[in-house]
């Protein structure tokens, strides 16, 4: 062994012979110095090499390898080059930095690995959504979700042929941050066959569902200089966080059997309000005809905004969904539209529709966040949405979630004779209160408990109301709606 | 015809007969009041009931369509309800509001429809890449592009194939913030593989491009009090309009031959400082490993922080791609990746490590800004990456380019003698910069009005440099690049 470079104790001497144990062979011909710089560099990661050690002298370490010296000479460079070593003249090389050490790689945990009790004994905070989706239970009555195991897979492979082998490859570059001219034409045509709303493509913006809808009215909002934004009560807890994330107060307003309560909003002073007029979340309230004038008086008069979320409007089982508040007050009105209910939330495809003041600084605010949706998902969607498809998916359905509604609904009379049904004429989910001297947080975590996964209604109230519990259906089988409310039943039985 | 209902003059009477010309026969039976109250939206649409008109009386308009009374009323009701019309006692049925109006459906209009010259003439705005983009040109050299004809289309719909027979039904709802596991895990085996950086699933964050990583970095940052984020100059223009958006300063720190010059970074007295170290936008300059030394030193010295903008990392030519400094300094660095420059910017996938101090926080603004990227591509590319797919693709794209490079550096040197070119060795653009009394931008128009389309280098700059030109090649076919390159020889001759 060559030991001529004797060093000081904390530099130790890293010499040839055996060096790192490396096997030239492996080395591809031709391409001997990056090989080598390679294998330093791994075992610079992995400490072998650790920082302060010197490299062995070219000269000793190309006659232990059997290469040339500029072989070592010129993976020393690249070394060099990286940072990790540095050249001491009579010193030698030493180690001067290493790459991150990490363990080995291991598959990923979840976002939120809260325990089943502590997402309903805690404050709900920004990862709440997440902790409860994490936390698993057999039956899962989330709200919000629609019969994922209907997303209609191979009509979705096949439009992704049919885009893949017609798009333009300039399609494949950055495109227009508002989204691209065939699914804005295609939403356009939707909103208005849907949702009695004749626009433009051009006054659509195409985003990453409502979620962003928020965030970029929020910021655009503040921009414009208001700090406050009515909601319902009760109201969607994740809106209210995401308006509160833009620096924005979020006063409550009630809602009642008609909708919310306009003088209460006159009340607030806010220069704007979030609603959900379709079907309120979560109590289900369709806004009617007298508040609909009302808000309109408020808007006109004071200049008030709405923020409509108009998120499960398309899902009515009695008879066609009212208009869209937009359809009649487009001036004021910033429409929010998603494909999250009717295809899947995976997509994240959602729309604006901004009065026009608005227009140009939400399409800046998406060009910041993201540049505009990815563009191959949007052309499939557009496809879908001119073809038909859509269409029949949400006829599908409408079929199955009234199906499901209504055996919720029966079991809830069998099971929990005490509660009020809210809500049950449209949507994806329903909303039970009852008279109870406990927290809706118990009920749940002790639905948890036994495998049945609910919201609290008291996460979506910012407001003293009942308890109660807002119940997805649209998700579940029947059979699991029926044997979920049988649990909830004895749960609320043993909790009295 | 009935004209009993005398109205004053600002409420035109609208009676029955033909009242709307409705055809009853076209009514489905058993839909005919919502059929009716349809037909009269319509109407309210395209005003021809305009507000403040009456509709007849339900008993008359029953009598003319030859329906029951009952069919009347309740389409009335309905757009009561609606909010469109009101009942004023013996005033009978009043239109109080209306759909909004707008032209019928015209094809969508380009983001920035500027004109030709004023793109290079106007200081550059928020929407600048947008104009140059909807500026049409014969030949392009606009940089950022890869060679997007090569576009794996028949690889990624066998992909999506895949992902969608395999896909589990709770995969289409809300999912992990953070982006799929599967994806993550993809990722970690990519940058260990390809750019020496060794992660868990767990630190990667995947987002909607470099685009949202500057956006979310940026609030992160300001969230922690930092108000400044050095950047080299040259520089992007688009990373320092991100960084402004935010309300950080971003003060210019010079680049040399070596790469960005640490000294004057320290005396600008930034937290943080955003970098291209492996192949320098747009100067093509790899940092050099002394300067890595030194901004290892700053960094653990002064707690600085770095944006790593890994852009075009694995398009190198001559030799292996220098590691990330990510790879050495975990604790210091956010490291953006994405697959813009690997595969389409029009995926909008990109990734994000940061350093643990800022994990949480930005993963809060990412689940803010829209729950999470879409979770289709997000499995395509997973599957692209670890089959090797996207190995495949790097090296054809590799091939292509270079030849693309070795045709413009050729093409340059015959028509551009003046011009010197910057960092050819790897990347998909080249810099070039001349000696000239005019500026760059002017060089830019003149080409445009030629059919060229190129970037002034002063786009790029804050500080003043010569003037240049930022020329894309990978997007372009050789004979293009030598035509270009040609018509920018004449201008540059034209304008001497």
């Amino acid at each position: 062994m060559n030991r001529s470079n004797e060093g000081t104790p904390d530099r130790s001497i890293v010499s040839g012979s055996d060096f790192l144990h490396m096997a030239i062979d492996e080395a591809p011909s031709g391409g001997k110095s990056e090989w080598l710089a390679q294998q330093i560099r791994l075992a610079l990661a992995d400490r072998r090499l650790p920082v302060g050690s010197r490299l062995p002298a070219t000269r000793v370490l190309a006659g232990e390898l059997g290469v040339s010296r500029g072989v070592v000479t010129e993976a020393y460079q690249r070394l060099v080059e990286d940072g990790y070593v540095a050249g001491r003249g009579r010193n030698g090389t030493i180690v001067v930095s290493a790459p991150a050490t990490t363990t080995a790689a291991k598959p990923p945990t979840p976002a939120s690995p809260s325990s089943r009790r502590s997402v309903f004994t805690t404050e709900p905070g920004a990862d709440v959504f997440d902790a409860i989706r994490t936390t698993r239970a057999r039956i899962d009555f989330s709200p919000g979700l629609p019969d994922l195991a209907a997303f209609p897979r191979a009509a979705w492979l096949r439009a992704e042929r049919l885009v893949l082998d017609r798009l333009a490859t300039s399609d494949l570059g950055y495109g227009d941050p508002r989204g691209t001219p065939a699914l804005r034409m295609a939403i356009a045509n939707w909103i208005a066959r849907n949702r009695g709303i004749r626009a433009v493509p051009d006054e659509i913006l195409i985003v990453a569902g409502t979620a962003q809808t928020l965030t970029l009215v929020g910021q655009v909002l503040r921009g414009d200089g208001i700090s406050t934004v009515a909601i319902e009560d009760p109201g969607s807890l994740g809106a209210r966080q995401h308006l509160h994330n833009c620096q924005l107060d979020t006063p409550p307003v009630a809602v009642d059997s008609e909708g919310i309560r306009v003088d209460e909003l006159r009340a607030t002073g806010a220069a704007a309000v979030f609603l959900t007029p379709a079907h309120q979340f979560p109590t289900g309230v369709v806004l009617r005809g007298s508040r609909r004038s009302e808000l309109t008086h408020w808007a006109s008069k004071s200049g008030g905004l709405i923020i409509e979320d108009d998120y499960d409007a398309e899902h009515r089982y009695d008879r066609p969904p009212v208009p869209a508040l937009r359809s009649m007050l487009a001036d004021s009105v910033f429409y929010a539209g998603s494909v999250s209910k009717l295809l899947a939330p995976a997509l994240r495809i959602g729309w604006i529709l901004a009065p026009p003041k608005y227009r140009d600084g939400l399409v800046d605010a998406k060009r910041f966040a993201d540049l505009g949706n990815a563009t191959l998902p949007q052309l499939v969607l557009a496809h879908f949405m001119e073809s038909g498809a859509l269409e029949r998916q949400l006829r599908h359905l409408r079929r199955q979630h009234r199906r499901r509604r209504d055996t919720m609904v029966k079991a809830v009379a069998a099971h929990l004779p005490g509660a009020i049904v809210h809500g049950a004429a449209a949507g994806l989910h329903l909303t039970i209160t009852f008279e109870a001297g406990f927290a809706d947080t118990d009920v749940a975590a002790a639905a948890l408990a036994r495998d049945v996964k609910v919201h609290p209604l008291s996460w979506h109230c910012q407001l003293p109301r009942k308890p109660g519990l807002v119940l997805g259906y649209a998700a579940t089988p029947t059979t699991d709606i029926s044997e979920g409310v049988a649990t909830l039943g004895e749960v609320l039985r043993r909790m009295s």
